[in-house]
């Protein structure tokens, strides 16, 4: 019963950020968002992998190495967009 | 050194949502926020400290617990700006 509940807490948690990565892509609307946020996140998630790499424990690796993607994803626009608006400022 | 990289990676995944939190409070601006995400993110966080809890494994509840807080801050104040939105629809 323990290991579904941690099988199913691990889905949870790993797939969440995709409907965030989703409309980040379609809107590329990103004002709202907290660069720092997911900075760290990203930060953390990867150590995580590390750690799951390392201690063998497969369900800590996967889990952690897809929130990787929507996380990354959402971290790079929103990173590119601060940089465009910056170049914008500059120019003018 | 693996404790090490775990403790790290627990605390940067714990905290990574302050920010986060703090600028949606901050500003009331959640238009970029997916709720999908961040219930979804609820229901996984609320499970590992449910799992943890049973596995008594603190570092897992206390981890977990601990981004329940910022997480649950931006699911309310999102899901009350969506509530809003529809009153003031219904209203015209």
């Amino acid at each position: 019963m323990l290991e579904i509940i941690g099988f199913i807490a691990g889905i949870f948690t790993s797939i969440s950020f995709f409907p965030q990565a989703i409309k980040v892509i379609k809107t590329n609307q990103v004002a709202d968002i907290s660069l720092l946020t997911y900075f760290m996140f990203l930060m953390g998630l990867a150590l995580w992998v590390v750690y799951g790499l390392f201690f063998h424990s497969p369900s800590i690796f996967i889990c952690n190495a897809i929130s990787l993607i929507p996380a990354g994803i959402i971290f790079i626009i929103k990173a590119k967009s601060i940089i465009e608006k910056k170049h914008a400022r500059l120019q003018n």
